[in-house]
């Protein structure tokens, strides 16, 4: 008989935010995996250390080091698929073998999370659980006390990464909008934000739960480098009447 | 000295999706708070039900019977503006008595939630925290096991009370998308997502995680009536690679 496959939300970063579900798995669980860049030890793993039985068995995965490659580069493509499908026979022998294993994704796994890499090419061969996590826009939402949408507000998840008068087009067409990928994007972003009407809105975020979080308006922020996981949340407006 | 706000997300509806901090927050306050229908015991104190202390003060806040009136009409406006300033009102009597009230939020507080219409009325008096909750739009895709979003997607959480070109232009213009408030909109819903190419990818789920979910390919359901709870689900493209 085989194992069982878990995708486990832990959440923005407290620990605290691990769901009662996610707490049990993780206890329960004979492997614990997770992604992490190489000499790391992986965020997701580190929001969960308190949990982790001593001896419990650990998969970690590290990334390949693509650094000096563009995403759109063929051979970045070929081996980031050569990884996550090493990743998942990893992962594949310990099911055979009839070990549960839980596979930690930072946020919500099935929200650009890494962990669907594993689950499109184990979920349909194996019994297979996703335990929903809190997302990082959500724990940022939260800690900044922003009422983000109400009513019949739109809401657009936007990547940072996106043409700047594209993401201005689409700012302009919201009530709400969180944008991702902050990081080098953020002159971009401001600039959108402010032919889009909105930057007198937005906030930026930095760290969302961690214990050294960080918050300003957007407006009022130097241009200083950004960390690639901060955000930017703009509010519906029925939260701005 | 007065007491504190605590807006606590309850998740989507299985009790285990509780964060160890709402079961906490739950555990510790003087007094739990929820909005609920006239003769209804409320939802969200459904699913804490199990984390109720004996004795406990409870402060339930009755939603107006509104049902004759259209939400456009002045006399809805006033009315449940009114019952969100007696709602508020009647929270501060506790806070002003130095007890920590939770109040109780189905998903997440800040996203579509009753309890931001206290937050905005109570947050600049009182110190006031919020713990984000599991939305239902995640609870939903975790259970189905859709990947929603991946990489550079764009997702777009819509309300199906929207206009039906509205909606097929919005659901043209996005990888991924999640449709709120289906209930009576849905074939109005199912024309809309026929006109943006995207019927074929649309997942319909009700009841989230509660013990009687159920889900299925929207192309595949009848017209039959739908609960307003039920979402519709449209995955980005990476995940139908």
């Amino acid at each position: 008989m085989s194992g069982r496959l878990i995708g486990v939300g832990t959440g923005p970063g407290d620990p605290e935010l691990l769901t009662v579900k996610a707490v049990r798995a993780i206890e329960g669980a004979d492997v614990i995996a997770y992604f992490a860049k190489q000499g790391r030890g992986g965020n997701g793993k580190a929001i969960v250390e308190h949990l982790l039985k001593p001896g419990i068995e650990l998969l970690p995965l590290y990334y390949p080091v693509t650094t000096e490659l563009d995403k759109g580069d063929p051979l970045y493509q070929r081996r980031i698929t050569d990884f996550y499908n090493a990743s998942a026979d990893a992962v594949a022998q310990h099911l055979e073998a009839g070990r549960t294993v839980a596979v930690l994704s930072e946020g919500d796994p099935l929200f650009y999370g890494s962990y669907m890499h594993l689950h499109v090419r184990l979920s349909q061969r194996y019994p297979t659980d996703v335990i929903p996590g809190i997302s990082a826009m959500s724990g940022c939402w939260s800690l900044a006390g922003m009422p983000i949408v109400q009513g019949d507000d739109v809401l657009s998840v936007l990547p940072g990464t996106m043409g700047e008068q594209e993401l201005a087009r689409r700012l302009a067409d919201t009530e709400a909008a969180v944008i991702m990928k902050v990081g080098r994007n953020l002159p971009k972003i401001r600039r959108a934000l402010k032919a889009a009407g909105r930057l007198g809105d937005a906030l930026y975020v930095e760290r969302g739960t961690m214990a050294n979080a960080a918050m300003v308006k957007l407006a009022e922020r130097g241009e200083g480098e950004a960390p690639y996981f901060s955000l930017v949340l703009v509010p519906g407006w029925e939260a701005r009447r």
